[in-house]
């Protein structure tokens, strides 16, 4: 059924194929008279786009967005939205390994179990390309949230290496390729990933999202809480499985004191949390803390070692995935997360304006 | 925004507060000419009763559900089923602590921040008491899933102590107060939660929900995807703070080799997969294997200990929260886990029967 | 599938079978803060009520309605509204005939051709008394547009006889039993209703409803527009078979020339329509001019006549309908079309606020 | 709020304003293996093209539409198929006087009020070119529908003058520049036409659409019903100002005994209604006999007269409205109607499918 639509009030629908001539979102429900050029959307794919590093796929794509609708004079109008991206590097190869046997850790199997059809080239629907399309709404959304929210997303965990929260620097992030916020911990990563890289394997993820500067009010409960509509989101992406809000999994260990986030007046005015093991949310509602989501990505099955599987027709084979692929997907989530996350405060906003106003 | 309704093509909207008359669930776009009694349902809620043992709330709850609408002769009609459970246990008492004030950890403040009123009665609209409507219609979900699909959930995990999985036996479940797999680990939890509870405090725990005999092709990749809804759907139970699918974060540890389910021919036809780290899902569609989901639940903030906090007025005060309370909510989130993943599930079916009939 | 809830901001949904204990809705995502009482809703309920004069259905009714949530000290919380009316005349009788014979121009037929099976008992939930539960929403749906915006029926055309336009007085409405604004058409129609009644015989009717005070600027183009959701609206209201906005299939006569309503400036600001040919609606955007909307009613079918139809087992036979039915359904429909218009306004004021602020 | 999605299980969005680059469709939730091509599609975008006879505008556009995705080998993968239609002749002109004052009639004013902006080039959104994309949208419905549904529109009226419904040969259809099935009345319309068009004025048109072979069964009660979906989905066509089902207003003047449809035996099986009245719907649900909805289209209010009107500052003033433009925009109304039911009906089909099965 229908299922290529994120959001109620912000919404965005996306389509398109890793090898077919364009992928693109249609962004509907923008406030009007949002100043918004091909510029701003740019700015994060740019950050997205594959090839910048020896650590992310070499495929080669530009990524250049063209606003097709919803923007006249530079602003907003309150239409939709068409946002197109073309695919240029889909590179004519023979498909036929692909076509014919499922990759053990990819959709192929699970496309052909649903639909009994499935384009194979490039992985087709399922192809982390998509992603694009999710970047460029979330630069759309940014600009419904205003310059008084800022979302910023980081690396914090490589297969078994994590950085050191001590060093934690928002200012490292841009320094190196791999959105990490704790330099000494990057320079071990770069090595290390050389190593994964080399050997045609792959490793997993964690990258975690803050959003700064979100007012005490957004989330609907009980279904459509701001928390859970973050966790469908962060999983919504490409390989994750896993997602946390404040402290998460660690949570299960504090004891109901421990965990308490103790409130004090502020003397600027409102309340101040003397701690934020919740990650800005409670009941479901933001509480005007940072918000803090962690989600963690699996390793791409794509990889140069021999795996046991299937063919179409169901006889056993083996499989080697060849290709430009990354050997750390989670590198290039870290601006897809953010781009989500995004998504689900611009759609809150707006949501809670309709109900309560102001 | 309207908030209160869960699923698209199975779909149920609940309501209620707390301390109000009662509560309820209506459950619409059920399949006509299912079998449905009271009956059915009841037993589900017994469940998650509380008051069963000294490791629940005290409050006494029988939980009778009533039949209001969509069941004729026995049979669902196809029409929406009004499901409505009176609250008998609103002892009445003074409020006026957490009327004035905020209970760090909870929804108070929030609700207050959101609305600019609250039902401050035993928590109001944010009570786990609403979890019941959930079991009610998770009752229904698994008549819409048939005897085909089994859904067992489980506590894995309880503060430091997790269960021994080497141990784990579903028989256990019903053997002892924690819906524990393990027995060994059971009698062990319950010496350490006897203490939680006399030291008035309480404690986080894990829950793993296992759904078997899910056939593969349920999930509407790329927004509505299976494991997507699921995090979805964990994340609007009450002090849930984290989601995993399969092997949720352990997998940002694993190398592409590692994690990577590989496929052998069935003898009895199909696919036979020779490990599961996906946790049942792939591209966001079911695979036809166990669909494993795993949430922290994080422990209640109703402690006896005395916490800083502030009151309606802004001023700076204390607060002790008496009252009955769970030392270890956890527990009784493992029916309402269950019963939230069939609601995901019976909506799944109907959606890919949308789409692609059988 | 799911499709008993109506408006996405402010959204309800309704349960409930003609002879159930019960009927219902759930309002959800009402602003906070709105007072609200039974009373506040009975006095809608109580336009609606069967048995006010001999032109109604003479089943007994008192139609009480219950809030079960969502109020607090009087005051909305911005939580589900639930309100519940029972169901107390449902006349113990046999209903084997119409269990067992489809009566022509009822949803018999087509509830058995859907579902398989059907509560036949006083239609089930095809049964106008369903509109209750409309009734009830819309009154808080007033609620929430507050005074500024006024929501006034009143019937049109009963049979073939139509009011004179230029003796309109809406004073007149709650002076007859027909909510005719004509007092002169309104004694021509008691006396013609008398000789359908005694013939037991039935008529259909046609109702206009009006909107003043809403602001320009609601609805969402292209598909929600405002008078999209109206038309829809109108629609899923029992017997309907035609709706019209302003001039309606009228326009289908006039010239440009004719149908175009010219502008002046308001010397009080804004500006001034000289025409309404719109009904208050262009490109789906009110336009600050009252919003009028015309629907026609069919004459029940419940009739003395004997009328050839088929049984369950598909063998040819005939019905009579005996029981207590309404002459003239299109009576009772005008505070339902009423109730219906103000859900859709208050579900477009929200929307509107959430996209454009204000 | 977002409001550019139409449908539920068969979702299309649509974007693109009268003269930017292109205007599109996003067709999702299309069941996988279907058959399509870009002609099956062309096929009945050329039947709506603009300048095909004198009495339709004489913009000139090809609207060749491009599949961008969803396909692969000539059948449907069950993901989203972005539809693209660039527009070519966007004429370049002075625009100021639309610019900078409102026409009479048109969505000029309202955009305005709503937004605050407007890309008032060629009308922008509300433009009727939108009306492409939606019969794009239509052709991929049909594909759902497949052979058994058959959908059929014709004008019906053109100002005062009427069809003889004696007459009605649907094979006249595509022999006259009206979709007229009368060729009597045709040729008369062609004289009246005429003087309209070269008077610059304009006419209003009724447009009657016939599905045929639609199972008895489709339609989800109470507010998602077939008739209400219908009603909408007209009322969402640019210059609709009325809708009936079956009868529709002729309904109101009908008795009980001459309004229900009497049913019979059917000697093939099943059951034989011996009349219409209801235009094949009860309830909400589908009977299975032919669906008959009318609609009317007031005149477009681009004429060549002179209207009072006023200007973005507010100011009095007057205006003409040059350009290319229908004298009746009904005609090409046609294709539209049927579109748009044909995307109701895929709609409800796989609705009807995840509820019910079969």
């Amino acid at each position: 059924m229908a299922g290529n639509s994120f959001g109620t009030a912000f919404r965005f629908t996306t389509w398109g194929e890793s090898h077919g001539p364009a992928i693109g979102a249609v962004v509907d429900g923008v406030p009007p008279r949002l100043p918004l050029t091909e510029a701003d959307i740019q700015h994060f794919l740019d950050k997205r786009k594959p090839g910048q590093s020896r650590f992310t796929t070499q495929r080669r794509e530009p990524d250049i967005v063209k606003i097709q609708s919803g923007v006249f004079e530079g602003l907003t109008t309150g239409t939709p939205i068409s946002l197109v991206i073309e695919n240029q590097d889909q590179r004519s190869k023979d498909y036929g390994d692909i076509a014919a046997k499922f990759r053990p850790g990819h959709a192929d199997f699970t496309y052909q179990a649903k639909y009994g059809i499935r384009d194979y080239r490039g992985g087709g629907r399922s192809s982390a390309r998509e992603t694009a399309s999710r970047v460029a709404a979330g630069a759309v959304a940014r600009k419904v949230l205003g310059s008084g929210v800022t979302i910023r997303g980081a690396l914090v965990q490589i297969g078994p290496h994590r950085i050191d929260r001590s060093r934690w620097d928002w200012d490292q992030i841009d320094a190196n390729p791999f959105f990490c916020p704790d330099a000494g911990t990057a320079s071990q990563w770069e090595s290390y990933l050389d190593e994964v890289r080399k050997s045609g394997s792959s490793i997993g993820a964690v990258i975690e999202v803050v959003a700064s500067g979100v007012p005490a009010g957004w989330g609907d409960p009980l279904y459509d809480k701001l928390d859970s509509d973050l966790a469908r989101a962060m999983m919504t992406i490409n390989a994750v499985k896993g997602v946390e809000i404040g402290d998460g999994f660690a949570a299960a260990e504090l004891s109901g004191e421990d965990n308490a986030d103790e409130m004090r007046a502020d003397p600027a005015g409102g309340v101040r949390f003397l701690s934020n093991h919740a990650g800005g949310i409670l009941g479901g509602i933001s509480t005007g803390q940072d918000i803090v989501v962690r989600f963690a990505v699996k390793p791409t099955s794509s990889i140069l070692s021999t795996r046991q599987t299937v063919d179409m027709n169901g006889n056993e084979t083996e499989i080697v995935t060849k290709g430009r692929h990354d050997p750390c997907v989670g590198i290039r989530a870290v601006p897809v997360g953010e781009a989500m996350i995004a998504c689900v405060l611009a759609d809150h906003l707006m949501r809670h304006r309709a109900q309560c106003g102001g």
